[in-house]
């Protein structure tokens, strides 16, 4: 399991360095990936934050966590299993110094993000989705290429073992 | 300058541990901070993403940036100075490991946001702060309460060798 769950965040960091994500507005021409069908959702980066995030080991990424309305009021509610329409948004970045901060602290202790590498979206609708947890994932490259179906299997094994409806980000007051 | 770029989030960690922080909406009887006299903004954490941010060092810290719709488009069109009405957002927590997420990962690798320790403001206004670059600074605790004046004193000071406007904080994609 160990290897499954680095999987979709491994081939994240690798996936790119130079930074030209996709716009925030979505493109009506992104593909959809495979599985779940899911395109970009238009707009996702004007979504409100739940939470940020750190993954160190292999892959020195930072998150934000971006929630479409249907999720931002879940979280607020504390509602769980989340209703359908909710969507989840990772925004996945390097996890890089800052040389400018350490300058102005003195200390190298500054870190922000790096150029995107990836962002991965969680679609509830309890009906399409029903044989993963009433959960559809994707996962699209910093050029907006969908990851392929490989790794896309490996989302919702993870996942599942996630303690609150196959979500692992809490709500970040 | 050392110590006093530290002391701001410095003070921010050791403030508190336990989360309750000001509700999201912004309370009408918040106290306002000594010399700039900022409140909190109504309804700031609803505001859009500008970016995330690690601080080691002695803070282990964690920080969302957010921005009003003013600072949001300045950021998008890279335009600088900051437009009078821009207001930039910190919202600061401890950096914590996610033992949820490391035993799914199998390794200590997972950082999440803890307890809220404090939120920061910047509100542009270049007549009214015109002697600490255009910029009002403000620092409120876990429970609401303004940071003292000689807290806020090394705001200004710290923030004008940003390369950017006194702000540190780049857009992230």
């Amino acid at each position: 399991m160990k290897r499954i769950a680095f999987l979709v965040v491994a081939v994240a960091a690798v996936a790119g360095v130079v930074a030209s994500m996709a716009p925030a507005s979505g493109r009506a021409d992104d593909e959809a990936v495979p599985i779940f069908g899911i395109k970009i959702p238009a707009g996702y980066r004007d979504w409100r934050m739940i939470s940020v995030a750190h993954e160190e080991g292999n892959l020195h990424s930072f998150a934000a966590i971006l929630g479409n309305d249907v999720a931002i009021k879940a979280y607020r509610e504390g509602k769980l299993p989340y209703p359908d329409g909710s969507i989840i948004a990772a925004l996945h970045y390097g996890h890089v110094p800052s040389e400018e901060n350490d300058k102005v602290f003195g200390n190298p202790q500054s870190f922000v993000p790096g150029p995107p590498t990836n962002v991965q979206f969680m679609v509830k609708d309890s009906k399409k989705y029903a044989s993963t947890g009433g959960w559809g994932f994707a996962h699209f490259n910093k050029d907006g290429k969908p990851g392929d179906e490989a790794l896309l299997k490996t989302c919702s094994p993870c996942h599942a073992k996630a303690s609150r409806d196959f979500v692992f980000t809490r709500y970040a007051p």
